[in-house]
């Protein structure tokens, strides 16, 4: 008999998480001489500890297949980091305490640097313990920080979202500005890394096309250039329009958004950095603002997902898959690109104790001098990362999204407490 | 020499007015023995008064062609109410000056209800006047709640917009809702009427579907009532998701956009009715929260429009034309539905001085009798409105809208000083 697998789904969902999902149960469906039943975890490694475990092979092949256009975790993903074996050994031997009573011999994890670093953890424990199980990550994050990998799947979709969003909204304020909103501020995610800023550039293809102004995590946020700079825009333009990082700090690695707007009672709201940059510029320079805050819809827009990146993230599924057959362990498939223009790309093998823990950076030669904007070498990484619309399926006008039945296998083992 | 035309955008642009600009140009110059040249007023109303007129004649076909796919108001437009005549007489005299010296004949207004009333009353002056004028307004509001027709070309776009939003970002909040957010709200327009809120409502179209409650301001906002059915909510699916409209209002009257967040000076900020919702449910409740504020990217997301809105955007500028071809003035192409399902519509003829003015509100039979969700009748009525996919041309991963060259006829006039 084959031995199962285990598939979790970690940390912030995606639009195409569910691809790479898909990838997995298709490949693995496809071996059943070498791969018996695919279970997931209910919320993720959560599932796992809790032995709620789904069996995936009483979805349909169709309903499987719709899992490539849908967003979302479709088993349910969580944010729970599991601590070193040295602190919580206690939740690693009931990890294989789980994966021992369902015949599990192979662990899937899908998910960011701390899920990597989990699987690498994971995998190092059951060598420790003698416990045969074969661990391979597969990448996912929308922040584009994950080591070892040209990108990460996930990232392409929100790029291409918010890239869109920031030119249609563009198209809107210059309409409005001679009498009304002369400012609009789009804030997005990317707390740390400012590749989702980035991405709002790209909407900027020529001189005076928003978005005017970018303001990233990276750059310390300075008031007096920053106002400088969209005075003249207005001047030379009518109108402005900036992206702001959700991460965006001063000079002294304070976050804007905790400085920018209180509650009725006076507590710092999180959140609300368009707001307060927005506010600004009106109490500065007089103008008329919108601002929006995309939030969710950002990384969940399956809607005008990339195409790339959902072939991206449905081949790292697969490949992941066709590594636990090929022997490998402890490894994840990652993206190696092998041109610019035109884009082609091929999916190699990364080790997972060096993609563990690793924060992929945004070279500071992607963003220009001034700080305000994109380069073109940023353009050239970037730009074929949106490539291709990958429209799901709509029915009554609204996107067709699958909600799989989640059967859980029968439990085996005595219940056990997931902390906090 | 046949009479040339006058073409002005007025108010909130949508993601569709370039459609009814398109109609309006290529019927024009489909009828050349009739009509002469269409110029288009820079900034809307306001290019009429200060003579900066567009001439159209010198953009090409392949372009005018391009502003069916394109968001935004392709030769800007304003928030200027024109007073009534015998308060600004000026300002009517110098329309009509303009029209003179330019020798146009026709005077096609493409906006809300303030603007087919303005057009009402331009019609009433020249009359007057005994200016030989032909006014004739295209009905155009994300709003939906213009008179004398079944609906308004750019309310579609914007409903298949915000019920996709809240259909995706409910997928990806049921995926986090075990350790993490359980409550997701989205802000959407409409001060006065729920249309937009209602539109959200769509997604949910089975038991514990996204999104589980709308907020609407036709309905007075009680906390508690609110509170409990959030409580319920999360109990029963794990987590709760809200749509709420910016123009929501307690018992007295008073917007929560007003109540809830307050700058760090303690200034009230409009806007952030969403959060103040959301924060609300984490005082009273206790759980983590996202919010989201479309603001522009709902109005301005032509990359997700109704088709359906799209032609009837378009339909609306072709009928304006016809109905000068066939002698019609003071009149409005409207949209009548013949059938619900299979959705069947025509183009009909309203007189404006019907429409001018008139608020149509949300009927209250399309409001749930709990007043957090829409009725059977209400899905009847919007469900045809967000039929279809028009996804415009794609270049570069990016929408490939269009700029026009949008250049100036000569001046023959004296300047004229446009009031604020």
């Amino acid at each position: 008999m084959p031995k199962n697998a285990f598939y979790a789904q970690s940390g912030g969902v995606t639009a195409v998480i569910n691809a790479s999902a898909c990838g997995v149960i298709e490949t693995a469906r496809a071996h059943p001489d070498q791969i018996g039943k695919l279970y997931a975890g209910r919320d993720g490694i959560i599932g796992a500890l809790t032995e709620d475990l789904i069996d995936t092979s009483l979805e349909s092949a169709a309903d499987i297949a719709r899992l490539r256009h849908t967003p979302g975790g479709a088993f349910g993903s969580c944010r729970y980091k599991l601590k070193s074996p040295d602190e919580h050994r206690a939740q690693y031997e009931r990890l294989i305490e789980v994966f021992r009573a369902h015949d599990i011999g192979y662990f899937f994890y899908n998910g960011g640097n701390d899920s990597m670093d989990t699987a690498w953890k994971v995998s190092q424990l059951a060598t420790r313990l003698d416990f045969p199980l074969i661990c391979v990550g597969i990448p996912k994050t929308v922040d584009n920080d994950l080591a070892g990998t040209d990108n990460c799947p996930g990232f392409g979709s929100v790029a291409k979202y918010v890239a869109t969003s920031m030119r249609e909204a563009g198209f809107d304020v210059a309409s409005m500005a001679r009498t009304s909103t002369k400012i609009f501020v789009l804030e997005v995610m990317g707390r740390h890394a400012g590749w989702i800023t980035a991405a709002c550039g790209l909407a900027s293809e020529a001189e005076g096309e928003a978005p005017h102004l970018l303001l990233f995590p990276e750059i310390p946020f300075t008031p007096d250039a920053f106002l400088a700079r969209v005075k003249e825009c207005v001047e030379r333009y009518g109108y402005c329009t900036a992206a702001v990082s959700e991460g965006l700090r001063d000079a002294d690695g304070k976050l804007i958004a905790d400085m920018g707007v209180k509650d009725a009672f006076g507590h710092a709201q999180l959140g609300g950095v368009g707001q307060a940059v927005a506010q600004l510029i009106k109490d500065k320079l007089g103008h008329k603002y919108h601002w929006a805050l995309a939030d969710y819809l950002q990384r969940s827009a399956r809607h005008i997902a990339a195409s790339v990146d959902v072939e991206q993230a449905y081949a790292v599924g697969v490949a992941a898959v066709e590594q636990v057959l090929a022997g490998k362990n402890a490894t994840m498939p990652a993206i190696r690109r092998t041109s610019d223009a035109p884009y082609a790309w091929e999916i190699a093998v990364a080790d997972l104790k060096n993609v563990a823990n690793v924060e992929k950076k945004m070279p500071l030669e992607f963003i220009s001098p001034d700080g305000f904007h994109i380069t073109d070498a940023c353009r050239r990484y970037l730009s074929p990362l949106i490539e291709g619309e990958a429209i799901p399926p709509f029915v009554r006008g609204l996107p067709d999204y699958v909600r799989l039945k989640n059967i859980a296998v029968a439990k085996k083992l005595a219940a056990f407490e997931v902390e906090a």
